[in-house]
């Protein structure tokens, strides 16, 4: 099967589990838990999850599809948690839980979907051994994410951020929940504990690089494409990969830490590419692809552990 | 053994635990998590989950410690993020955690200790089993409980609540954690579905009473005894059960509803004792405690349960 199409059929099948489940309930607060959960989104880590549990046991993901969603759960409750953290009033196109409630609706609403998530790890059918280990993944995960979140607000109030800490910070913040969905999937499917630890790094590899082209498509894509303000990240003097590489080549890019039009955009981006610091970042988020893609050399060859390799490739060519 | 020896006893163990694996943590964000949780508390809820496992298999508790420690993780990430949303500045002596850092902080870090109070129960020495259904008995629990704080802030912009809606809420907010104690021990010490159903309803009655108590406590125990503003629900106006059956007597404190001198507090507090509806709530609070305590039949009579009859009565009797 091909990657879209794949990609569109699990889709719909979240969707349709998520609107089963939350599309219909009743309370002010499940309203607004289900907000942002039914307002759409790429359902990336669920596809993850399912193509980790068939790579290793060919038609195990229909047992656990409960924990593929439990996994965006958990990417939605942190959504709503960082949005009132990072004041955002936009998100997939409609008001943030805050914005359209209050910031104490916001935090019970990502409370509930956090517990949730939990729960339906439970609701797969699947070892109960397994799914004690899988739980223990996820809730490791969301530590992390948190510390990732708050090494990221951190970073804001500095100018020296280096590589290491920006790689560090990605790693908590995006890759650790790439690395449980992969991670889980396998563990639920009845993977080796070599397996679990390659579909882990797999997982932690390929989703540092989906944060490293996020970074990209922020500077590069119209805003169109991407449903964010161009260039964000260069108005608010964000600590990306993209800035730091600039600072360590001698590129001062301070000058376009304020409301920039679309000229000046372009002559940053003109900047960089003269300095080879986007050629140089998309090397470095292929890189970290081709690292994650040798790891699922220890699942047996099959379509499924292709397409893994093929998500893994889009993440870094998407443009949206 | 006596009670108060008994939870003292616990407590030690549980504040040496918490110490071990909080007290001498790196990071700020991990400091934020541990700031209240090792500011001391009565540990009453790892003492029932406890008191509960060794009520179903004598001695089970050692083994099961690190769940008794998620229920003091969970309570008090919800103690966390509640301060958050009341803007309360002070709590267990200690400056509240987005008082001593910020709101993003606070946020996070109540979110860490969700996570660990998930991986502390996987920690148990159980059986598989039994911890996937601990794990699920937790996330429901905690779901109730955002819907609990979400009813009870909701009663703040109303005057017409009822008894029942206030029943409802406390269930949620201070019954389920207490329910999902009780029955967390029942079931990791391998106690059969009617037994983890009866500790259950003992935990959410006496749950339920404990948070009654809170209510007399606020009216009646001095600031120095309770740690609190006195009579701050009177100021406030809150719909505490003492509130609505006021109401229902045809007894108006609106005339409250600012700041108050002593004077006024004990004028209200015997217009309330006139009405007896001091002495009616008290009653509804024991009878709660007697309904939760029924429950226990279906344990094995032993000193462990006998503590846990014992610790119900204690959740209506204290001053503070």
């Amino acid at each position: 099967m091909e990657l879209m199409p794949y990609l569109e059929k699990t889709a719909d099948t979240v969707d349709k589990y998520l609107h089963r489940h939350f599309g219909d309930v009743a309370g002010e607060l499940n309203h607004a838990s289900a907000h942002l959960l039914v307002a759409g989104g790429k359902r990336l880590r669920p596809a993850v999850v399912m193509l980790a549990a068939d790579s290793v046991k060919k038609g195990a993901s229909p047992d656990i599809l409960p924990a593929a969603v439990a996994l965006e759960l958990t990417h939605t409750f942190t959504l709503i948690h960082d949005d009132i953290m990072d004041g955002d009033s936009l998100r997939r196109g409609v008001p943030t839980v805050h914005a359209k409630w209050d910031e104490p609706t916001a935090i019970l609403a990502g409370d509930v979907l956090y517990a949730k998530a939990f729960e339906y790890i439970c609701m797969a059918l699947a070892g109960e051994r397994a799914k004690v280990m899988a739980v223990t993944m996820l809730a490791r995960a969301c530590a992390e994410i948190c510390e990732g979140q708050h090494m990221d607000m951190s970073f804001e109030k500095r100018d020296d951020v280096t590589e290491g800490e920006y790689l560090t910070m990605v790693g908590k913040k995006t890759g650790a929940l790439y690395a449980a969905a992969a991670g889980i999937g396998g563990l639920l499917a009845g993977a080796t504990m070599e397996q679990v630890e390659a579909l882990y790094r797999y997982g932690m590899n390929t989703g540092i690089a989906f944060q490293i082209q996020d970074d990209l498509i922020d500077l590069l894509a119209s805003p169109e494409k991407s449903g964010k303000d161009r260039a964000s990240d260069l108005r608010e003097g964000k600590q990306t990969l993209l800035m730091i590489r600039a600072r360590e080549t001698g590129l001062d890019l301070s000058g376009y830490r304020r409301e920039l039009e679309d000229a000046e955009i372009d002559e940053a981006i003109a900047k960089l590419e003269k300095a080879e610091v986007i050629s140089g970042v998309k090397k470095t988020a292929m890189e970290l692809v081709e690292t994650g893609k040798k790891h699922l050399s220890l699942l047996p060859v099959s379509p499924e552990r292709e397409l893994l390799a093929q998500i893994s490739d889009f993440f870094v060519t998407r443009g949206h």
